[in-house]
Formats: structure tokens, C-alpha cells, sequence
């Protein structure tokens, strides 16, 4: 378990024993009120508890202000070289900004926006990434990315701001590479107590990016490792949120709606099981119940797991024997399953 | 690291310092050969490399020396209860048999299935479940499924083979609850050195399924844990063999294919990239070259991924710089990218 301190942005709070929050960030045009904001609402509504923006000019920070004022979540400006952008970010209102201290330009220059984000009580994610490592740590490592070049660079970056005497504090390291992410960031806290915000950086399309992502934020959350976590995925933000909260219950760390158990379906199968679980997945979808529901296609291993959930049905030849905390409630028709096990749900 | 014994399926090894492999399973019905036949091949394409059959009746037993002669990959039939299938599967030229040995009868029926096994030199696996947990066992932590449970269940099967001096043996523990999987592997594999087929039982339709299983497997496999996967979802088994190897790939466990890396898009991207990343991905899904590609959306992380890739493209405004082993190629428009891309990647 890392321990590490508590970081607040706006009204949540990273760090300790605080729950992991699930963030993203928007692929709308900033400077874009309207989609920009549209496109948060959306998030919110699957869960997504922080919002980033990326910010490339004067316009696009100034639109944070208005942004702010239609989202209830907080909002973290994303910035990159330059130092007045991430000033107008602060003064805009930003509950948080992400920049890499290293490639702000001069020391005057960071202790600006340092001393924009003092006078607002705000954090500084250092971020660095396997994408934009600095040529000076490439270079003592054969120009390759490395864990230990990750590490280094993040807390050369962490050491400017200490410097400043700024100790409001999220890091990440993450890289493409899903074991070099799990080695800089097992290494890094080790070193460190400033919260982590965990990714697998570039993970590509859905098909791939949810598996390394899976992989590396899974294996460092089971360690105790990760304070907040970002899935980053070519394609609709929306699909981020999904595979963060999925990852997060699938250990256990967070409940949100209904759990979903269901058989692979094999041989044995004795009705159209995909297609079942297909429709109590879509006629699930929006129920804001913390429960587990077993769709099973057989006698073998059926009716233990849907005893173990809170309601289940094991499917027979062409019938379902319908669960409910362990008890057969009832048997229907194969056509019925949907409508008895929806029914039933609705009870609980 | 779990060192394991190594044991041999047909010309396949696992166990040791042998590679993990990848399976899956049929949901055909079994004693249809042709569609058995045909689901294999599919499978055996995309990388399977060990399959399982499951044998409800003497006739399912009977197709398989058909279904055997058609195929390239060792073939694995699970039996539940019956040991008259499991010896019929066994002189059918099964190359190994699943079975849960508490539950074949009594001890002189499983001595018979033993004795089939030991003749055919095959091995056996003891495969828990989650849902088909012994109700003795079940009563010792009332009545819920626990990681202790599932691994006193193994062992106690393991020791009715060891008692009939049976040790040809390949164990899994799986859980629907994917804390309760990791638990009960990294249990088991301080007790013992066969090797694990590790899986997330009935880890439901893909949406999720692939999640848990990545965590699951991911978490474990990162320790160490395990010598064979199959990832167990809702619909077609060619996304199980699909998600295996995805989870091998990237811990670096196997090589396989093309690995695509690509950004999240944000505010600063000036293309069309998830249009870009989804052709690029469908013009080398089958290309069979040990290789990663980035695509990438702007100047930030662009560069630097695409110089760690070994062919890489960054967007600009409307254009897109191609890298190849971290030298620009060249700078094409932006409705060339995807054909100048493959035309490079040819070259490799």
C-alpha cells in the first residue's frame, strides 16, 4: 500500500485513504464552449469525477471560465511550454493544472505560475510522459525510454517545485509501454507520497488500449498503488470512463451499477445465451443499483454462481430457473428469461 | 516467478520457461464436427494454440478422433461428472482431459480415468470453479465462496490423483470475482509447482469481460503467475484468443503482429486520427511483422513516440511527418498519410 498525502482539487480530494477518482479529458476544441461543455456533461453522467482541457492558446484558457460555470465537476488545464497560458488557466478559475515544470521555459517564468497556483490553493500535476521525455535524460540512457529515465525525469520536475517551496503535488509517469508504466510507477513510490495519477499513455484504439490499460493501472492498483486514474483511448472519451470504473470494480476499489456475470458460453449451452445477456446488459445499463447479476448458460457451474449473486438465472433446455439470493424464485420459458429476470430485478 | 514443472499437451509444453499459451473454447455443439472443425480453424488463425471441447455425450465423445484428424492444435475435452466420456475422450486421442476429480463418482471410477490417462501418457487438469465449488467445502466458510476455498477445493482433487500416484496434472482456480482469482493463484502457487491455466470465470459479455480478464490475468502473469490463459467471455471465442494475446503482448510476454500505439486526441489535435488509427489498424490486422506503429495527433508526445516506434507518423496542421527507426522520412498531406504510412511499412 502507498501512502500518500491528500491532494484537493476543487471539492474532491485525491490521496490517502480517499477512493480512487476516475478522470478524463475532453477531445473537444477548448476554445469551444458549447462542445466542450456538452462533451463533460456526458462524462459526468458515466462517472467521470475530474475533466481535463487541453489549453493551446489565450482563447482556449479564457474559455475556462465559462466552461466552469456549467460543469459541477473540476477541471484541470493541461498546458505545454508556455507559462502565460498556464497563468490565465489559474486566474480563470482551473481547479488544477498539469504541466511539466522542465519545458515551462525559465525559472522566473514557472515561479509565476507557481505563485499563480499558491495564491489559489491549487495543485500542479507534473506529468511526464514516455512521449516527451527531456533529451537530457534520453541521452544517459542511450536515447531510449527507460522506468528509471521516467522516474528521474518526473522527480527532477517534483525538485523545481520543491525548490519554490510548492509541495501541491500529483504526478504520473506513463508511458506507451505497459511495464515500463508499472515499473516507474512501483519505483517512484518508493521515493514519493505526493498522490499518483496512474495511465498507460497512448494505448491506442479501444481494441488494445483497454487491455494495456487494464493491465498496468489493474496490476499497480492490486499493489496499492494509484491515487486517481485515466484511461486514454483513440476514440470517444466516454469509452475511458467506462474501462476506468470497469477496472476499479473489477478490484473491488469503487461500486457503480449492476455487475454482470455470465458464461462463455460452451457446448452445453441449451439457450441463446449471448443474446440474453446482450439484452439485460442494454435493459441494465442505467439502473443505479450496486447489485450482481448471473446470466448462465447451463447446469454446471449456473446455479452456484447465480447463487453467489444477487439475482441470476441458469439456463436448461429451452427454460431458466431464476435465482434470488440463493433461492429458486422461479422457472419460466426460455422467451420469458428477459422480461421474469428484469421483473424480478426491479424487486430488489 | 512460480516455477512449475513442465507438461506436455500433444506437442505443445507448458510449464517451465516454456511460453504462456493461449487457449480457448468451442461453443459449437461437439458432436457437430463440421462446425467444430471450422470454429478451430478460425481460432487456430488467430493464434490459439490449445483447444478445449466440451463432451456431454458418448457421441460428443466419439466426434473426437474426427474433429482431431482436421486440426493442427492439441485438443482438451472437459467432462463434467460422467467417467465413461472421460475415458471415451481419452481413447478418442484426447490430448488432455478436464475434470474436476471430486466429481467423476467414486474413487474406483476416477482410478479407471486415471489409468486411461496414464496409458495415453496425457495429463489431466483440475479445474475450480467458483460456481461448482463442493458444498462441503462451501460449508467450512458459510456457504460464500472464498480464494481459500476454491484453493482447498484444488488441492483436495490434486491429492486424489497424487493417491493414485498421478502427477501429469495442470490446475486452475478460477473466480468470477477477480480479486478472489489473483488471491487464490498466488495462494496455490506457493503450494505447488504444476503448472497454472489461469482465467477469470464467467467474466461476461466482452464490454467487461475483457476487463476483469486483463486485471485478473495481467496482475497475475506481471508476478509471475501462470503458464496457460484463456480469457472466458460471453460470444464468439475468437475475441477470447484475440484478448489472450493482447494481454501477453503487453507485458512483453509474446510477440505477435503489429502493436499500434496512438493518443487519446485532446484539444491539440489537427487531423483526423481516430479515423486514421482505425484504417491503419484494419490495413494491418493481418500482417504478420513484430512491430509497433505509432500514430500520433500532435507535435507534443508525437515525435517522441514515433521515434521509440519503429515507424511512427505525427499530425501537423492538415499534414503528417512520418518516422521511421526515429529519423523523419518525409512530411506528406494529410489525405496521404494512411497510404505513404503502409507504403513504408512494406519496406520493412
Amino acid at each position: 500500500m502507498h501512502r500518500t498525502k491528500v491532494v484537493k482539487i476543487a471539492h474532491k480530494k485525491i490521496g490517502g485513504a480517499n477512493p480512487v477518482l476516475v478522470q478524463s479529458m475532453c477531445n473537444t476544441d477548448t476554445r469551444d464552449v458549447k462542445a466542450t461543455v456538452r462533451q463533460i456533461k456526458q462524462l459526468e453522467k458515466m462517472g467521470c469525477e475530474i475533466i481535463r482541457v487541453a489549453v493551446l492558446d489565450m482563447k482556449a484558457a479564457r474559455a475556462i471560465k465559462k466552461i466552469k460555470k456549467q460543469i459541477s465537476i473540476p477541471l484541470v488545464a493541461d498546458i505545454h511550454f508556455d507559462y502565460n497560458l498556464a497563468i490565465e488557466s489559474v486566474n480563470q478559475g482551473a481547479d488544477k493544472i498539469r504541466i511539466n515544470p522542465g519545458n515551462i521555459g525559465s525559472s522566473d517564468k514557472l515561479k509565476k505560475v507557481v505563485e499563480a497556483c499558491q495564491k489559489k490553493k491549487i495543485p500542479i500535476r507534473v506529468g511526464v510522459n514516455s512521449g516527451s521525455l527531456e533529451q537530457s535524460i534520453l541521452k544517459k540512457y542511450k536515447m531510449k525510454v527507460t522506468p528509471k529515465g521516467l522516474v528521474k525525469s518526473a522527480l527532477k520536475n517534483i525538485r523545481l517545485l520543491e525548490n519554490m517551496n510548492f509541495k501541491n503535488i500529483v504526478v504520473s509517469l506513463k508511458s506507451t509501454n505497459v511495464v515500463h508504466t508499472i515499473e516507474a510507477y512501483q519505483m517512484i513510490a518508493n521515493k514519493i507520497n505526493y498522490p499518483l495519477h496512474l495511465g498507460v499513455t497512448e494505448a491506442g484504439p479501444p481494441s488494445v488500449g483497454i487491455i494495456k490499460s487494464s493491465v498496468g493501472m489493474g496490476t499497480l492498483l492490486y499493489q496499492g498503488i494509484g491515487d486517481t486514474i485515466r484511461v486514454s483511448l483513440t476514440g470517444d472519451p466516454i469509452e475511458e470512463v467506462r474501462v476506468g470504473w470497469g477496472i476499479l470494480k473489477s478490484l473491488k476499489l469503487r461500486k457503480r451499477g449492476v455487475e454482470i456475470i455470465s458464461c462463455p458460453t460452451c457446448g452445453r449451452t441449451q439457450i441463446d445465451l449471448p443474446k440474453l445477456v446482450e439484452q439485460v446488459e442494454k435493459a441494465l445499463k442505467n439502473i443505479d443499483k450496486n447489485i450482481t447479476v448471473a446470466v448462465m448458460g447451463c447446469a454446471v457451474n449456473g446455479p452456484g454462481e447465480a447463487r453467489e449473486a444477487d439475482i441470476g438465472v441458469a439456463g436448461g433446455k429451452g427454460l431458466g430457473i431464476i435465482f434470488k439470493k440463493g433461492k429458486v424464485v422461479k422457472t419460466v420459458k426460455e422467451k420469458e428469461i428477459l422480461k421474469e429476470l428484469l421483473k424480478e430485478i426491479k424487486k430488489l
